[in-house]
């Protein structure tokens, strides 16, 4: 499929790629929902995201389940089976020609003829597209370490309002704290939980290490499938890792900082509110948590490889 | 201009309507935002609503002015002045034909060229649209009162987190809490802020009238337009009229209660989980301030008339 990056409808540049909506194919450019939808209107939709990279889906089977819970617990139907939405994704990747790729899978309230507000009348509708592989950190931030600020005032979204393991949309708290972190020169932000802990950052988790442990929030932060992983791999390694309240303490004295997203695996942090986090590189778990990371995207139990046929060899 | 109801793209029904994006008017059903928009990919995003009655808009002056402080709060970039925004919403309404119509305008962050994660680096976009007036309460609904719970497992999204004078679309809270009310038998609800006291409904705020005085939540809260010409009738009627703190007791024992909305006026409630609320029927301050708030539709300080021209006369 050729791929178009320049709207036809609205002439804005979009990145190359590929989506899947209404039963079609189509370049990203073109892959638009109604202004009446209320994934839009009311952000009532759910998503999840995995990455490829060289050719590879990583963990893929994790995000299908998780996003089949997050569905569940919003009462949203997506009318295919695990295999069928597995199949679009690697379509949308094959289509694309991406060999390092951003992929999301997502599902609207939709739309209802009425425009009725009982979301129990509404269409749902599935969504999936492919563009190219983004992460937090830039190249210099993963070799260097990403400058971080926590945030204080404010706060994020407690699970009494919205369950954090319904992968949401609902990010005004870590947009509004991410002008605060750009303001005071920060190059990306923290935030905290309304009891003070340590909560998470715009799509990232967070880890600290102290005495070659590593530690996590538990609670008001969605459970990541890079978390996840990093426990899999600690545990893979001989490393203790633990789940629970962190204060903002225990983050300023923590021996190395790290940050975890599908949108660029683990990233290391070297400065909080422009203070060194320890030496001021990035650490010794970090790395090698890092290097395993990475190794893993090549074992056929973690990956699933997207054949391209002969277009894009 | 002809109004289509079937979408080209998707084959949904969609409401008779007219919108405005990307410097064109357009059927309701081709208003299409990119999926890459981060209005809908991190809800990231403002909005305003205002109705026309009977060919008049309803208070435009204030929507807009409010329009405005969110999109500073957010610090998102429309480029018109308030005229021309109101034109633009005058021109959807006048080539929809809807004498009576609930019309939308609201900006997103928009997208940027390389789905970069900074804010800072899309484009925003301003869609607006004109589509018949919806009420979230029926008529027979109007008539004999609404039945509401109050839902006590969800609460609003705190302050703290995002706040409420942005008019903003979390709405996965109240989404969750109107399921959780329908199962429970209920026509609409109401939920609770994390400190326990009355905050809002799903688009609407909530009044109490007790020995004659109203009182309605004045924290956590958006401070509605309706819920403002309430304060401004009450004052005019010689009511008495408070914002404050809300329990669940002084809501269960009221002698009145009443939602306001853009999306319907003012609207009584008789029951509130199964009990009445005092004789069932909807009271007579509340249907004192129903009439004084339609009739204000007529004010020319308070509307402004749409000119249709001749061919929807």
């Amino acid at each position: 499929m050729p791929v178009q990056d320049i709207g036809r409808i609205d002439g804005l540049t979009y990145p190359t790629g590929v989506a899947y909506m209404a039963g079609k194919f189509m370049p990203i450019s073109e892959a638009r929902i109604s202004v009446l939808d209320w994934g839009l209107l009311h952000s009532d939709v759910t998503y999840d995201t995995v990455h490829v990279w060289k050719g590879k889906f990583f963990r893929l089977d994790l995000h299908i389940a998780r996003f089949r819970r997050s569905l569940a617990k919003l009462r949203l139907n997506v009318p295919f089976s695990d295999e069928a939405l597995r199949d679009i994704l690697v379509e949308c990747v094959k289509r694309s020609g991406l060999r390092d790729a951003y992929v999301e899978m997502l599902c609207t309230r939709g739309i209802s003829p009425t425009f009725s507000r009982d979301p129990r009348e509404a269409i749902n509708q599935f969504v999936a597209f492919a563009v190219p592989f983004g992460s937090v950190a830039n190249a210099r931030q993963l070799k260097e370490g990403l400058h971080l600020h926590l945030i204080d005032d404010v706060r994020r979204i407690p699970a009494e309002s919205v369950d954090p393991q319904i992968k949401n949309y609902h990010w005004l708290d870590l947009v509004t704290a991410l002008f605060k972190g750009y303001d005071a020169g920060a190059e990306n932000v923290i935030i905290k939980c309304t009891d003070g802990s340590l909560a998470e950052g715009p799509g990232f988790n967070v880890f600290i290490v102290c005495d070659g442990a590593l530690h996590t929030p538990d609670h008001g932060v969605l459970h990541g499938v890079t978390r996840q992983t990093v426990f899999d791999l600690a545990d893979a390694a001989g490393l203790r890792a633990h789940s629970g309240t962190i204060s903002e303490s225990q983050l300023r004295n923590a021996d190395e900082v790290f940050i975890t997203s599908t949108a660029g695996g683990i990233m290391p942090v070297t400065r909080l509110n422009g203070t060194m986090i320890g030496d001021g590189a990035p650490g010794p778990v970090t790395r090698a948590l890092f290097e395993a990371y990475w190794a893993r995207h090549d074992d056929p139990a973690w990956s699933l490889t997207v054949d391209y046929g002969d277009q894009h060899a």
